[in-house]
């Protein structure tokens, strides 16, 4: 049997005060194509579905549509839990009469222990089971039990699980959690404060397969069935680089099979662009992607009047804009004499770009006299 | 057959800053214990569930658990269309895969032309129509047509409605507005300001029975079957004699039969005390619903210090305090002079509250000198 493993959605994220939506519901068409050509058995989604307790009702509306089209027209049963992001209770309204029409929203300990259970003939039964994201806080005053760590937490909700095992069936295990030595991206926000997030993978080897969410880069640790799908779309542009997709797993009769990735392409990419205006703006005329949202790191050395509109029109989404070349210019300067120098070399590179001309030298005196002026003022 | 008609729970509400939650709670558990005694064939929500767009979650676990009952244990189908007071989106996700299980929420113009059809012996078919609540712009927006008022909007969608008629069925309309003619309260909110958010009621006569809500008092208006069941319980004071509750609903082959008030009885009324202090703290004693919600007017005509103490410690739920009585007083008193001895008596009344002694003439000649200082000092 097969199902796809995805995780991380954040529908109605914010980037750089541009909204991801319209991306997010380009990709979660992408997984509706897969699904109409690839027929699968459950998709299961990791936490995370919304980027916030109280989402946008259009981030609502778009995973609305999706559930219509999963479960109402393909038949394929939605497996998902709350993570850190998603506000349990909300999410889990009418979890018992949508189990009926296969969207299986596991938001109370109660469902943890009540797995899904889908029967196949090349795998038997496979029983998943949803451990729905909880401080650690929350399962000491649920359990009455000694629990200070997400460690603590997972193996007291691991131990609960595994008295629910039926030797027949097959076991999944859904967490969203921080596994110990897994590898971090920038656009996640910490479970805890201080290190007593991470969770040993040791609890959970008894289990065929583990689908992992919270992590934004697809990586296995532990066992190669112990796994992250990462984030549907980059979240961050340090995440320029990694391959966001959701991965395929495959069961068997004996257990755990195979996962593959599959991509995911997000309209826009996240990247980083580095070079000097003139050069970046002269590649961007033949950049297929030009409209990709990018982090520009100018690395001019000179001051430039409003690089951002320069850069808009050539590449739309620039949504962040650095100037290392400026700093290099400061670390070099040394002294006050040389800083004020600095100031009249920022001046005559603004007056270049405004005037299209250099400064004479009448109005070199006067400018440096401002300067003068100025700075004495700022000293006394 | 029979059915329920209810409407404005506005679940999660404050009131003067308290939780009224629990209340509103131990009135649902009144509904299903009516249920369990009174089999019936559908209950139906005409708007404002929620007290906003976004409840806070204690609330909509109070709704899960409610519907988990009636939909779960019951199996009686629950219909309900969002009020002003809730946001469509946010309630209707998943309302496709929830009415498999029984719970109908019409939040889009495209379920309101699907009636839900409840077969019984008694009535034949019965068809629930439910007009999600909207704004005129939005019903104009959406059917590209010129409608301006709230009556407009009315008769556009009463029309599209009928259009779906069968003549074997019971017809049922489920709507939130504002008929004109009938009793306002103070505790709801205004559908539009200008007065635009009048309906007439010719709109609803082709209908066996209308469910109305957005008033809170119980009422008919037209024809005794376009009713209002009015809110579950008071939302303010002013609705002290209001008898709160729901309304049973019967219907037969020949269409509409009877329409029955069924009260609610929240643990706290919300009523008013009017009387002097002692008074009113002798009568508490012996007040077998001293802990009701209450808004005190404190007749007396001079100042007493620490009233809502005093009256709180027999009256445990005093929400709001008026003082008529000392307004009373400040009106009697005429120009400058006449104030400044007013406030050298209230000094008076404090003083001995305080003290439980009289100020001596030093005292009271210190008091008056202070008193003309500061009234000096504040027209300078």
């Amino acid at each position: 049997m097969k199902f796809l493993h995805t995780s991380d959605w954040h529908l109605g994220r914010q980037f750089h005060n541009v909204s991801l939506l319209d991306d997010q519901k380009v990709v979660l068409e992408q997984i509706i194509d897969f699904m109409r050509s690839n027929p699968i058995d459950a998709l299961v989604v990791a936490g995370d579905i919304y980027d916030r307790s109280v989402p946008p009702t259009a981030a609502i509306e778009v995973m609305n549509h999706f559930v219509n089209v999963v479960c109402g027209e393909l038949h394929v049963p939605v497996i998902l839990i709350p993570g850190n992001h998603d506000g349990a209770q909300r999410l889990g309204f009418g979890a018992e009469q949508l189990k009926q029409a296969g969207l299986h929203i596991i938001a109370h300990f109660d469902d943890m222990l009540q797995p899904v259970v889908i029967h196949t003939e090349q795998a038997g039964d496979v029983a998943f089971y949803g451990m729905p994201y909880n401080d650690p806080e929350i399962v000491r005053h649920y359990y009455q039990q000694s629990v200070s760590t997400h460690d603590d937490a997972h193996q007291l909700l691991c131990e609960k699980i595994r008295e629910q095992f039926h030797p027949e069936q097959k076991h999944i295990l859904i967490s969203h959690c921080f596994v110990d030595g897994a590898m971090e991206s920038e656009s996640e926000r910490p479970l805890s404060i201080g290190g007593s997030d991470r969770v040993n993978h040791q609890h959970f080897v008894d289990f065929d397969y583990v689908a992992l969410g919270h992590l934004h880069q697809p990586q296995y640790k532990g066992e190669s069935y112990i796994r992250y799908s990462g984030s549907i779309m980059k979240y961050s542009f340090s995440e320029q680089h990694q391959k966001k997709g959701m991965t395929l797993v495959e069961i068997n009769q004996q257990g755990f099979h195979s996962a593959t990735h599959i991509d995911l392409h997000a309209p826009h990419q996240m990247r980083i662009l580095e070079g000097e205006l003139n050069t970046l703006l002269e590649c961007g005329k033949s950049d297929p992607k030009a409209d990709d949202y990018l982090l520009v790191r100018l690395m001019d050395q000179h001051a430039i009047l409003d690089p951002m509109e320069k850069l808009r029109a050539i590449y739309p989404n620039v949504l962040h804009l650095e100037k290392p070349g400026m700093l290099i210019g400061v670390e070099q300067e040394m002294g006050k004499a040389r800083l004020a120098r600095g100031e009249l070399d920022m001046f005559k590179d603004f007056f270049l770009e405004a005037q299209q001309s250099d400064l004479t030298p009448e109005q070199e005196a006067v400018v440096t006299q401002v300067i003068q002026t100025l700075t004495r003022h700022g000293e006394e």
